[in-house]
């Protein structure tokens, strides 16, 4: 016993140790890398992922996680013991019905698509990248079954990013979501203020930006000795290590608010990773995310919850206003609060406001799933995109890089992925309700810029988790009821009737 | 045949990504890594480490080598593959003398020396460290019994970083250049205008000392998209992949053309590593530098034997006076070339000026072989540390950390690695009067600012062979003749003569 559970923590600390290297090769290579060191760098992460590849599919890991998990042994073991060797072993059965031959296969298509899809866009036509995503769903539907889980098939991909995740519950839940999010649409659309409403075309300089971004970082307590913040054309979070957190932002988009909104949506990452079970569960499979749409959660909870918030701006406007140009200044509080949360139906997923976003996503999911089960062909996507966004939005793509060409997700084999961003917005919701039933005083202490409570409250129900339990459980737990649109619906139309007097 | 070659191919590119992974954590450590991350990245590097050593090791390797190497099969390669399977037989045969637990005992010893060398600093107490230095100079002497060359055992420690080169060499070479050069500081301290020069004072601003670095690495035709420059304390150059070389300076020090020196410095280096052969040796063991002696003779060519000369700042101090506030641009050409080659007989090393800094790499020669050969004890070396510096320039230590603890490369083992700077000083200056008898017009070259022939020159002359020659062959293809500290000498004493009107 003693021997196996060396072995297994020893294995999961490598898995842990290529988990970090291949996070840095990633890091550099979206932010410092000199262009042509891509083809080497291709080269280091293969070999990382090939050689984790091959640790976690090894018989030996398998067999003493088995030895470990036979009843008389399993009794023996301490309680954290049993926590992770149950974990581990139910991660290593589900990807050991994967086929070694397959991931080879699907790690070479989606190579070649990935280029045919920056070759689509450069064109800005669909039908270069259409062969490769038709192969793709191949994959795709092959690797269903393998995992093989009971109903929908999609249900074997969605699980790979929401465990017990399945298709008869993101129906209901995205069925009533998208039939409100329109009307909620339809009826701002109507209202004489989004009528009167202009674009905001005011410019911030980089300088500026950075000093926002600075100020919200430091309010967060985000220790340097910690955490970086550094500059890549798409935002993101990645951990190195267990106390090397990163975070990326992009200061050069039009929006003069991107870099700040979208460095609070990292930190929100950020934090959850700081804050995952350390101590025992140090280096093993609980010491992660138990899903996407959870992590998604932490940032869309900081990004719109709380700093699109009008009790934020009360603390920080006066803030934003000593950092920013006078050109700002003359705005008055409650118009600002409008502007950061204008309501305007738009092509592109990742510049979409809070309210329309998650059609964006909806749009996504309904398409995977005509394609998982050969509703539509892969040749119909693009009309069938384009009637979709403009049923859902009324607006239109001029072209497919401003419709089925805009993500780069299928290209990678990422099919299930999507719905996790509609997910976290929800438990987003959900969680922002009970913490203002838990704490009634946060509203006030968020005008204050006080965030402490907040994050406490955060980590005691959310990050001290790990994978101890699901992101539903996780969530039940905290909000008393798994995945409910219900929530996330009516905190959308307190926030959108009230800014656009309806 | 077919088999071997590939296997061995295969296996040398896996070495050489391996390489490139961890010089990539080593870069990050060293600019960007959050200071927490420590613990973690030291596992990540050891893991690779181990990984590219068991690679390095292993019999299958060494098997399909020897095949290849098996006088039928040899007189069957094409040319190239003969040159490779050479020089990786003698890498991997020399590699098999060294036990793998000796190398294990010598990485923990390394680990806790380096922390007690760092603990010795902060107490500015050489006997904290002294008992891990003694362990490192009994594991010294074992590797010498492992790896076992004829002659003088430290030849052992000198063959890893200047192959074939021997204490006998050394010993001939350092004596004339000892003696010589405290002859010509003599001279020079009773010279009227050392006796009149004052330290040089001047500040000047990060954002200037940039601006700097970047006119000359513009000049240098270095490629955004092959290089960077970034920040550390100790400037470095690495080499995460075959065009991804990255370079560090550091713009804090007192000194306001530091960071100017040590870019050039490093972009000498950074060239000769986009240099190295690539087509049929990339990513074999021929694609590197066959000697740390002639890498650091690129760097000290560009630094002292260029932009130390007077030609180059009649083409740069235009250029130099336009960056810089006016507080310089009253100093004449003159007097300015005066003061940056100021002799000024200092402690420590890094810091020392071109004619002083090859004493302070003799004193450690002379102290590394009374080492090895027990001629003195370890608790002895700051006694005799101080009495030689005092005895070469005439300064001594106020304590040991502008002392015997100044550098690093004892507490990482590192014995017989000091030699090599001062070989690379006497090549550079063999291969500067070489390249001005092979093309008389470089002098006017560098004073129009144009270094592209001396780029080429190096290029044909030393990039271009990477080990498929030694350093000592390099050079006397080169220059007619193996290391010669009287061309160091007669360039010393030209040009410093005639700065102290001697």
């Amino acid at each position: 016993m003693k021997e196996s559970l060396e072995y297994v923590y020893k294995e999961q600390k490598e898995l842990s140790i290529y988990s970090g290297i291949g996070a840095l090769l990633g890091w550099d290579q979206m932010t410092y890398m000199p262009s042509d060191g891509s083809s080497d760098r291709a080269e280091q992460t293969a070999l990382i992922s090939r050689l984790a590849h091959e640790k976690t599919t090894a018989d030996a890991l398998y067999d003493h996680v088995r030895k470990l998990n036979e009843t008389i042994t399993f009794a023996q073991l301490k309680e954290h013991d049993k926590l992770v060797v149950t974990r581990l072993k139910k991660d290593l059965e589900k990807t050991r019905k994967i086929p070694s031959a397959f991931i080879e296969k699907i790690s070479k298509t989606t190579t070649l698509a990935y280029q045919a899809w920056e070759e689509a866009r450069a064109k800005k036509n669909f039908y270069h990248f259409a062969p490769h995503l038709e192969k793709i769903i191949e994959l795709e539907k092959e690797y269903c079954t393998y995992i093989n889980l009971p109903g929908h098939p999609y249900n074997s991909l969605l699980d790979d990013y929401e465990e017990g995740m399945t298709v008869d519950i993101l129906k209901k839940e995205f069925t009533y979501l998208r039939k409100n999010l329109i009307e909620i649409l339809d009826k701002i659309k109507t209202s004489t203020l989004f009528q009167k409403q202009k674009p905001f075309q005011k410019t911030l300089s980089i300088e500026n930006q950075k000093k926002l971004c600075n100020y919200f970082i430091k309010k967060m307590n985000l220790s340097k000795t910690k955490f970086r913040l550094d500059v890549s054309t798409h935002p993101f979070t990645t951990s190195i290590g267990n106390n090397d957190v990163r975070i990326t932002t992009n200061f050069e988009r039009k929006n003069p608010l991107f870099s700040f909104y979208s460095t609070i949506h990292e930190v929100g990452h950020a934090l959850y990773e700081l804050n995952l079970p350390q101590n025992e569960y140090k280096d093993t499979v609980i010491s992660d995310s138990p899903s996407l749409g959870l992590h998604e959660s932490q940032s869309r909870f900081w990004e719109n919850m709380i700093a699109r918030n009008k009790h934020f701006w009360v603390f920080f406007y006066p803030v934003f206003q000593k950092i920013v140009p006078k050109k700002f200044t003359t705005i008055a509080l409650d118009q600002w609060y409008r502007i950061i949360n204008q309501v305007q139906p738009s092509l592109i997923r990742v510049e979409a406001d809070e309210l329309t976003y998650c059609l964006h996503i909806i749009l996504r999911f309904e398409l995977e799933l005509m394609l998982i089960t050969d509703e539509i062909k892969v040749a119909e996507v693009p009309d069938i995109w384009d009637q979709k966004i403009q049923n859902y939005l009324g607006v239109r793509p001029h072209n497919d890089v401003e419709g089925a060409l805009q993500d780069m997700h299928w290209s990678g084999g990422s099919f299930g992925y999507f719905p996790t961003y509609a997910i976290g917005s929800i438990y987003a919701a959900q969680l922002f309700q009970t913490l203002l039933k838990h704490h009634p005083d946060t509203l006030q202490n968020i005008e204050q810029g006080d965030f402490a409570s907040i994050i406490t409250w955060l980590q005691n129900n959310i990050h001290q988790y790990g994978r101890l339990m699901t992101a539903d459980d996780i969530i039940k737990t905290c909000c008393g009821e798994g995945l409910n649109s219900q929530r996330y619906i009516s905190y959308l139309k307190d926030k959108y009737y009230t800014l656009y007097n309806i």
